[in-house]
């Protein structure tokens, strides 16, 4: 077992290709600046695959379900039976994320990493089973090293797989009840604010649900005060799709692969990610701002412009498959543009 | 020449459809609400198709194309040859919205109302010319009442056809040095605001050249102060392209088409449409908030909600044409998502 792959350096973005491309978008037939956003993730995907023309043709998406032993606490709306029978939807096409995957042609990768209810052996489902849920972190460290070790490296395998099935851009998304709970309770001892900044409705807790909620949070931050570290805090506070989200995203970063980050579990992964391998950060792009109370200071703390802010708060990567299109339609201007030289247009 | 159709009743939202969609997405697997804004879009596009199944397969740009006599003011920061110019690269496929356009599969029409570089006959383009401009509007009414007529019938007739080709979805569009001014003169007008809060940088203005276009604007507003009604103070201080606009959108309602309005000048027409018959306003869906000045200001106006904020300010409909795969992707969720019942998914 070790941690020390998390550290090694990771791929650079290309700047000498984020300058012309940059120049390129000052010559297209439109007033400079005027398509805002869809200008700047241009120039960045061409500077993250090192390309003059940036393409989203081919986009991955990993989708990794787990349960929480934190759920025992009684902080989510929904039943722990869920997380499994979720496994199944999303298998058999009727979930969000894989609606959105057949409509953008990505490829859905659903991991199933340890449910409580088993759905078992599913076409379509890779069974990566770590255990039937993580420990309820109230009482003990969510994981042990050896489970983190297999959670982040079954995340970076994932990266791998889709690199080598020629993706250029890694969506990484979740399931698992209760994992808002532990993404607030991580988030909290990594930027070191009470649970109450961080803390949310989740799937649709009530005021007292989420006062509830904060109160198990500072129990278990309480627990696990002696946590130093981020790769200690996300075994002790995580949980197996967390930590498969955050080795992911520093082997996305490792191998040149843009990743384009979801909602407030994800960037909670993300934040990891970077706290683990700083140089992580300039390969992930944010696709919406969720509506769960504390994304926005995870995304503060990140330094993250996204993309949409439409109230979502689904998980499962919804948010960050709905922004595809509009990343596909940034390359696709980029790319296919007539400059002003050609289309014989005056200039200011 | 008559202007009554302009009130005439409009095609209505069917309610019973709204409810029945709003009661679906609270049946889908995902927790009620959690998919926030593409929730509500489904179910609006689902009232005003009278479809439990909403669909933007056709969608139709129609994008008017005209020139300002305000223009010899010196209120724009590119030459005014730059309108016809324009027209040839919408036709040859290397503007914003033709990439847009092709990107989406969606059909473009191109309206030539008047250049004073006129681009003459080119494949691609509807040659529908009223006058190689409109008057400078400081001095005399922009339009006559002739004029006018002429652009508002044209806008209609835009939507007839796509309606006759089966388009879900009407999108316009617009293109015209200097129209920013006349959109900023029309909504101070409609609005009773200063011109200050309507005016900003257009193309790429700096400070003086804004405070410039103010104070033209308000010589316009005092030169046309006398002029009482939408209708009035669309012809003294509006532009054949938001007149075209202006009209399109009241032919939609009246046909029963829905709209995805675009930016400033194309939500100036939708202020005018909603003024001249209030029943246009549920038919109109807004697509972003555009980085112009006084977009915010006219979207509170129309108490509008819209979908992106990427800090867009081309025009052309390029905004309208970004937020498609969105509301595309809104109805394959709603469509395509699996029940709580159907999945074998428990609830809360």
């Amino acid at each position: 077992m070790s941690f020390h792959w998390l550290t090694a350096p990771c791929a650079q973005p290309d700047l000498a290709i984020l300058g012309e491309a940059a120049d390129r978008q000052e010559q297209l037939t439109k007033p400079p600046g005027s398509l805002g956003m869809l200008e700047a993730l241009a120039v960045d995907l061409a500077s993250l695959q090192h390309t003059p023309t940036p393409a989203l043709d081919k986009v991955w998406i990993s989708v990794f379900v787990a349960d929480h032993g934190v759920a025992a606490e009684g902080v989510s709306a929904f039943p722990q039976v869920v997380t499994g029978e979720m496994v199944r939807n999303f298998a058999s096409g009727g979930a969000a994320i894989s609606v959105l995957s057949r409509n953008l042609g990505a490829t859905l990768d659903v991991v199933n990493l340890g449910t409580v209810n088993d759905p078992g052996e599913i076409p379509g489902v890779r069974r990566q089973i770590i255990a039937p849920s993580t420990a309820n972190f109230c009482e003990q460290p969510a994981m042990t090293e050896q489970q983190l070790d297999s959670a982040l490296m079954i995340g970076a395998e994932s990266v791998r797989t889709a690199k080598a099935a020629g993706a250029q851009l890694f969506i990484g998304g979740e399931m698992g009840i209760a994992n808002t709970t532990a993404a607030a309770a991580l988030a909290s001892a990594l930027l070191q604010e009470p649970p109450s900044c961080l803390a949310g409705a989740g799937t649709g807790l009530d005021s007292a649900g989420v006062l509830h909620k904060v109160s198990v949070i500072e129990r278990a931050l309480a627990q696990h005060a002696g946590a130093q570290g981020a790769l200690e805090q996300l075994r002790c506070l995580g949980g197996f799709e967390i930590a498969a989200l955050a080795g992911a995203f520093v082997m996305a970063a490792q191998v040149g692969m843009p990743v384009l980050v979801d909602g407030f579990i994800t960037t909670t992964a993300a934040l990891v990610a970077v706290h683990l391998q700083p140089q992580v950060q300039p390969w992930l792009l944010f696709a919406h701002r969720s509506k769960e109370h504390g994304h926005a200071r995870l995304l503060r703390a990140l330094q993250a412009d996204p993309v949409l802010d439409l109230g979502l708060r689904l998980g499962e990567a919804s948010g960050a498959a709905a922004a595809v299109p509009l990343l596909r339609l940034a390359c696709a201007l980029h790319n296919g543009m007539a400059t002003f030289a050609q289309a014989g247009v005056s200039t200011a």
